[in-house]
């Protein structure tokens, strides 16, 4: 019949397309990819159930890396709709998904919503000034891959703009349950603002070749398309202890900024009524 | 009470997600913004009447790029919905707005959608892998800008693809009109895909940097999010004769091509089946 791949967008179930509602309803089965990010807020599975008016089936990290082979293969016989948070092709894997869909023939539509490469408009800084976007993972003792530091350096000798996307980790498995065979997961973890700042200056403590500083004006924002959504500009140092609450966080590196995007960048200023986070010691956030 | 900025997505009058639609339902008065993109295919502004259950003003050039200072006051006193063709932020014009807006403390909600910017993702370059966007402007005998060709250079060299926004002029007046002071308007113009490839050309022939050739890889996309989205891949001298049909065009460059994006590339390519445009003596198509 068809496979729906339909973007829920970034706030909550009614962020959906009517085009992508009527899908859903017409649809046998409904997955929803549950790993390359998360619903907004108050959003849960069962508020989903219910308003679309149909049961909802979880596409995990295993089936999606899997290939969703069932899920294809039923998109023979009935209608199926697979939802991402998002836009469709935010991730490799949806990519993936469709162009097997292609090859297979197997007759696709896909359903286009709004994601955080196009949302992030909304701090101000204009789209087309922005030049390579990056993704920021978790630090470790033995691995802090920095292949993003030769970019922001490109970007910002062109004098662009750089968005930073935050790691997320849902459904991983510590080393030793991997190695076991223990289908144990460890509780979903979500980069900061404050933990990609430390990154980013721990790597041009390391590289020195004055990329970015402590003074470099950044923008973060958490929740993005959401009623909770904040913004906040500043320097690095300002806004490294600046509590931007609940996941989603992103992040943007400021490139040379036209007089429209300074003024908007300063409407966001950091300033006295900014709420900061606890100090460290009494903290255990950082590792959450 | 409260301004919102809506996002229509790309599609029809059904890409509009329930909270846009929730809210144009709740708004006293609703604007549509009309001159800097199109909406798709069959729909209308008289379709769009019907399905929202509102009647619609058109925010034309004038309006907008006076700042929509009526609209903006309006939004004090009652709901007012302004409809923007893709995402709010995708445009300078709209930005600006919802600057004014919160300088003047007018109680505002964005509700974001997919723009041409995110869902340029489906022809299966993978978004973080793009550089800057550039825009590509009509060209006439007297001006031929291309400081997009220093822009995709840069791209080029650090191996990235460079999506090309193609020139609309939509209530455009001509020099005498303008002059004379005339409101007369020219008949809408859309840049397309072949005209984009012939200006490229045109500027590497006075150029001479070698920044692309006749044989540079790239993607034709038009009506993307639309039931009639064409996606065709070949070279600069493959892609000039296709016929990509009715707008909105879009354009990609391609830059290195991991062997996902280059399979997804491929199954795109130009073939003995693809329409091509009749030869230029029995054809006005270039001047539309």
């Amino acid at each position: 019949m068809v496979l729906y791949v339909i973007g829920l967008g970034l706030g909550d179930e009614k962020d959906i397309t009517i085009k992508g509602l009527e899908a859903i309803k017409s649809s046998d089965k409904v997955y929803l990819e549950f790993y390359t990010s998360l619903l907004g807020g108050s959003t849960s599975i069962d508020r989903m159930k219910e308003y679309y008016g149909k049961d909802i089936i979880l596409a995990d990290r295993e089936m999606v890396e899997s290939g969703c082979e069932e899920m294809l293969e039923e998109s023979r016989t009935m209608s199926v709709s697979f939802l991402v948070v998002g836009d469709p092709f935010g991730a490799t894997t949806h990519t993936d998904l469709v162009m097997r869909a292609k090859e297979r023939s197997i007759p696709y539509q896909v359903i286009h919503n709004a994601s955080i490469m196009n949302a992030i408009g909304c701090c101000g800084l204009q789209l087309y000034t922005y030049g390579q976007t990056i993704s920021m993972v978790f630090f470790t003792e033995t691995s802090k891959p920095d292949s993003f530091y030769d970019r922001i350096k490109s970007n910002r000798r062109d004098g662009l703009h750089t968005l930073v996307l935050l790691d997320i980790k849902v459904k991983e498995q510590s080393i030793a349950n991997l190695l076991r065979g223990n289908k144990i997961y460890e509780k979903p973890r979500f980069m900061t603002i404050n933990q990609c700042i430390e990154q980013l200056l721990e790597i041009e403590e390391l590289r020195q070749e004055n990329v970015y500083s402590k003074d470099t004006l950044c923008v973060g924002l958490a929740r993005v398309g959401q009623d909770t959504q904040q913004i906040t500009s500043g320097t690095m140092e300002e806004l490294v202890n600046v509590d931007f609450g609940a996941p989603l966080h992103s992040f943007v590196i400021a490139g040379d900024m036209h007089f429209h995007e300074k003024e908007f960048f300063e409407s966001f200023r950091v300033n006295s009524e900014t709420k900061r986070l606890p100090p460290p010691e009494s903290s255990d956030n950082e590792d959450n």
